[in-house]
């Protein structure tokens, strides 16, 4: 067995999802590895992962409005609001997803569905480069 | 070390709780891998998966109601209802729980605590069969 | 490649938020391992993992207060109350949040971000000694 790290950079235009399968997939092909997991990580608390329905653009809309509406921006009671109304916004969200996803690999291939896209979901307005840590490890 | 790949199928009835944590076992023991971990991914973005207190039918009575409230179906503002007045709900309730688990092995055994059972959780109305991804890594 | 099983335990005072990043971070260190991964994974279904801001003490209060209202205790059509009007909350609580996370090692170190913490999420309103399993592969 063996194990790569890779680092991937993506620069966001604020609030929303970034689809980044094709940019792992790579990673994972590069790797040369067969059998074995990727795991994907972002080095951030104000952004978060999916792994979310990648076919139809309505349903992303739909997911970011749901968050609009569970988390909302200047919730009157947030106290931790320095960096503005969408500081402790930005992290609950996180919370609520995801910062790991290991997607099992067989056949040189992600074990992904049909319909399945990993996404970076950026909570901040402002765009941000956000950092993501691969590694792949099998044989 | 080693890595096996696993598929497990599921067929569900439609939305609620289905416990896998038996069968997800039997291919830790069918690996021989003593010391790693299991990796446990469902290939869906409208079902997920969960890890909860399997002793007690009402701790899932009451999760699923609290998920019927806090995504409801047929929500006013949802686009993505292509599929019906589940679509977007099992997508959102999918991404508020997981895709991936991972649970280490130890002594030939999932380290699962005395109440924990891996859960699929079918958010759809109708049935389905379910694909999950499982790679055992270890010694 | 080599695996190791490490168990952690950690003894909560109640309900809140327990930073266990050095913790973790002393496993990896240990292990001298290089390039890999930690798994980490909450042994229990009313407590769960997060990764969250660890540098504003106020950025964890909202976030406690968030799910305070989210998953209110005594929610009126909870049954399953056997233990108090903590119990189904707790499990739903947890549910939300995560049961496992992985993180890469590179350099030898886990790649948390600046501000990320890893921390024990405890939902019981009592004091608890909570499990903690974590592997750690890699070169």
């Amino acid at each position: 067995m063996a194990v790569h790290h890779v680092g991937l950079t993506i620069s966001t235009k604020g609030k929303g999802t970034y689809e980044i399968t094709e940019a792992v997939a790579k990673t994972v092909t590069d790797s040369g590895i067969t059998t074995g997991n990727v795991t994907v990580f972002v080095r951030h608390t104000s952004c978060s992962l999916i792994i979310m329905e990648n076919a139809d653009p309505t349903a992303l809309r739909d997911l970011e409005e749901f968050f609009e509406r569970l988390v909302p921006e200047d919730t009157p009671y947030f106290e931790h609001t320095a960096e503005g109304g969408d500081d402790s916004t930005s992290h609950i969200r996180a919370v609520l997803t995801r910062s790991s996803e290991v997607i099992p690999i067989a056949g040189g291939k992600m074990q992904l569905g049909t319909w399945q896209g990993i996404f970076l979901f950026e909570h901040r307005r402002a765009p941000h480069r956000r950092e993501i840590a691969l590694s792949i490890a099998g044989d």
